[in-house]
């Protein structure tokens, strides 16, 4: 099925893109890009369709992901006959939580099976929820899943950027240092600019006053002179406390330093809308969410272990064959069929649909992922660093940030995720065996923290391009994509219907799966009370 | 007693400063200025002294806040006999959380007791936990009290001043629109001079290049022509969704706009130290922390409802007359004392000591600060405005900042904090009745979100100025005060030592009273074990 990948590979404008974005500037700059593209945004609607007087069609979903568990969730409410076939012997789709005995054997890869200590875990799919995915949020509030701050931005974190040059390049520096220095020196040189007159066109009078104030504010400039010399909140040398210890503040670094060391590429204004706070998980993994949902459909609907071969249609049916948990073949039939499945996934199924259907299914490129989770014995970048979740950006894009986990906070062991990688950086480590991942992942963080190496006590892996009912960690359109194949997989082909966050532009986010399920399933809905 | 609060009030250049900022750009600004004088930082110690050997000798500690608490629980596991006095009948000082049937009584006011429902509360005095905060985290950590993120910091809360100018003034915006605009517009002013070769003398060559690179990225700006035009952090009007919806983004306001509101005050590059990411609350109120370490102290050290009246010594011992519960006279003879209540409630206890330090504990002024909690009966901020924790700065200092829960998310009810208001502004609101107080609270908020006066169902205020035992929020030291009376009080008269966050610079913090305790019990220590 490697080749599979192969062909999710092909040259894509936006991926490409992507891509050498990770490669010049680590993960922090690739979710820029993805931010710039608009790819992965957030979600538009807060509330399920009204499927009122829904009774009687008979409705098969394919996949027990967000998508087809929140359309099952719903039809079934509704009084459609519902029926759900998830190929795995849980729910959740990508909504994916690895702990103690989670089991994982990737295409052509040795079986994994998790370690971790009890309550520990790792998110390896979706794992954080931003404030503004009402859709997903709907349903957690609906169902009771308590959720926790995903701590998406820490000023004390590190910036480890190893590509650039001069005497940062290399060392772990903290963010708040840089935005201070580089940020303070700004502001000084824009406020310089400004008092000589440069801007005067755009600035007179009293605005010039007020903007040279809103620039020793942003800038913690000096009161008379403008000048950038430092901040309390770049952090101490010495932190102020009891008695007669005020504390010494630390010497801004030199900006042209800072600027060699590529490290402003981790920020901006302001953060991208998809990575704002006030961002969230759920408390105890993001599997709570997808057994919150199934725990609310009725019993019988949702039949596991079944592996779907062949969806066949007429003018009155749709037919849709699978092989059950016992290794039987057995069909079930239905009025209309959901196909709730990465679309990476559905083109190695047997479909009754018109060509052109079948040809944009193959039209998208599905995401090459990377994730790995260490179990740390001790929590030294608690301890010993003061750092409390949140991301260690690097600009090596084999390893991309590294993130500390933002719940079990002061307890004695940790899973951080060691590395998040994309595109060829993904495809060269999901080539490793989990063993040689486990390494290469410690070797990168001892770079960064000295306790690292010694602290990894195991590790759970994924590459998701990688697994079998996944092929890719989400769907990637190209420009072309978006106007061709993607209107064509909106709407059904005869009694066929498609779900998932491939049909969103919220791709890669759960929402994107609960709103293309709401979207689907009115339209299903509409079609029957018509019928 | 109010006549005290006058007396505190005394001039002194530091707090009318920070009264002064804080009337022209509210809490913000004031938490601002605070941050600029150093006023309140971080923590310097990160562990208790080494105690051992400190057999057979006495000590008596008065006032079981955070710093005799910490005394006690360290001495006593030393092996000193250690009695606490504490005035109210609980521990904690002013680390209090109003919960159902918790009781105020201002001094000259009417008694409050809070309605709050079953698990609503809020921490009307300490609230947060810095990262940095090593010395208090040792005791979270110790004895295992949850920790929880305190949001201090988000992007897409409310930002409403009103007495600036222009379209934007007296308009609830957010803080992700003004971070980009006048961020974006300050980066696309300086690339402007960048290219113009303003800047020449500063960068040259490929560092020019860099430096706009830089420019480009925090700011948003166009590849080609280094314009802000706009970024999807500031927001979209219509959200991207499923199907055919890309989103719509928001236009962003105009430059002149956001400076003429004023809005901009509340930016900075970066957080002051003592405000910055990672910080944290304990999970069901800041009172865990001290109910923790009172839980830990021995039984029978700890004597609740003992109110000093006076505090005698000579060459041998110190004798400390307090009246207990029953109203009895009583009196607790030691080798050492250990003063850990505010100096604003020790200047009116007969005090066996210097003139010296007599004179020092009157010369520090305390601050003047009210707090109200009000229980809203749906959390329209999180349902409607889909704010989820962090602080809505206006620029009323009256009302100071408006600050949502950072707990309970998604369910029905919450208590948000309804100003946070110093100096003058606090002293005035404090004139108010409780009723009169929430009635204020509830109009300023309605001004910001249409659901707030009528959500309203209760609150719970405190003025720290009028509250009995402590007669102020923290200890205000003016620069003069830093040089004459503060180091008197840091060394012992006689027998009687003092301990506190007042003897710190992390003033208003829990940590400063924490780390002031470890500094005087370690000398207490050296001179007991000299003796």
């Amino acid at each position: 099925m490697i080749t599979d990948v192969t062909a999710a590979a092909a040259p894509l404008s936006r991926r490409l893109f992507l891509e050498k974005l990770a490669s010049v500037g680590g993960s922090a700059l690739l979710m820029a890009g993805m931010s710039a593209l608009g790819f992965g945004i957030e979600s538009a609607m807060a509330a399920p369709p009204n499927l009122s007087g829904g009774r009687g069609k008979k409705i098969v979903i394919l996949g027990g992901g967000m998508a087809g568990l929140t359309a099952a969730y719903e039809m079934s409410n509704a009084g459609y006959d519902v029926t759900l076939l998830e190929a795995r012997s849980f729910a959740g789709g990508r909504s994916q939580t690895a702990r103690k005995g989670f089991t994982l054997t990737e295409l052509g890869g040795e079986k994994q099976t998790c370690t971790f200590d009890d309550v520990l875990y790792i998110n390896h799919g979706p794992w954080r929820i931003p404030y503004h995915h009402q859709s997903l949020l709907h349903y957690t509030r609906k169902f009771g899943v308590p959720l926790e701050i995903f701590v998406n931005d820490n000023d004390h974190s590190y910036i480890y950027f190893e590509r650039g040059s001069g005497p940062l390049a290399g060392k772990a520096i903290r963010k708040q240092e840089v935005a201070a220095d580089l940020r303070g020196k700004a502001a000084e040189m824009l406020a310089k600019c400004v008092q000589q007159g440069a801007l005067d066109q755009q600035l007179t009078g009293g605005d010039k006053e007020m903007f040279l104030s809103y620039l020793r504010r942003e800038g913690y400039l000096t009161a008379k002179d403008f000048q950038y010399v430092g901040t309390d909140g770049r952090g101490f040398e010495v932190n102020p406390g009891a008695g007669l210890n005020p504390g010494k503040e630390a010497a801004p670094y030199g900006m042209l330093d800072v600027l060699h060391s590529g490290a402003w590429r981790t920020l901006g204004s302001v953060a991208g809308f998809e990575q704002q706070r006030t961002m969230f998980q759920p408390v105890g993994g993001m599997d709570r969410i997808p057994a919150a949902l199934a725990r609310n459909i009725k019993p019988g609907i949702i039949r596991y272990s079944c592996k779907v071969e062949k969806v066949a249609q007429d003018a009155d049916k749709v037919e849709v064959f699978y092989v059950d948990g016992q290794g039987q073949r057995r069909s079930v039939t239905a009025d209309y069929c959901l196909a709730a499945i990465p679309l990476s996934v559905l083109r190695n199924i047997d479909l009754a649909c018109s060509d052109k259907f079948k040809q944009a299914i193959t039209g998208v490129s599905y995401a090459l992922v990377g994730k790995i989770g260490l179990q740390m014995k001790r929590r030294f970048w608690e301890e010993n660093h003061h750092i409390y979740g949140g991301h260690i950006y690097t600009d090596n894009p084999e390893i991309g940030s590294i993130t500390l986990p933002s719940t079990g906070y002061q307890s004695q062991k940790g899973v951080l995720l060691g590395y998040y990688q994309f595109g060829a950086n993904a495809a060269k480590v999901s080539a490793m065996t989990p063993a040689q991942r486990q390494a290469f992942a410690a070797a990168a963080g001892q770079k960064i923290m000295p306790e690292y190496a010694d602290s990894v006590e195991s590790s759970f892996s994924v590459a998701w391009h990688r697994v079998e009912h996944n092929l890719g960690g989400w769907a990637q359109w190209s420009d072309e994509g978006r106007k061709t194949a993607y209107p064509t997989l909106l709407e059904p082909d005869g009694r066929i219907y498609l779900a998932g966050e491939h049909l969103s532009y919220l791709t890669g986010w759960q929402a994107g799966a609960v709103e293309s399920a709401w979207q689907q399933i009115a339209k299903i809905h509409q079609r029957a009370q018509a019928a």
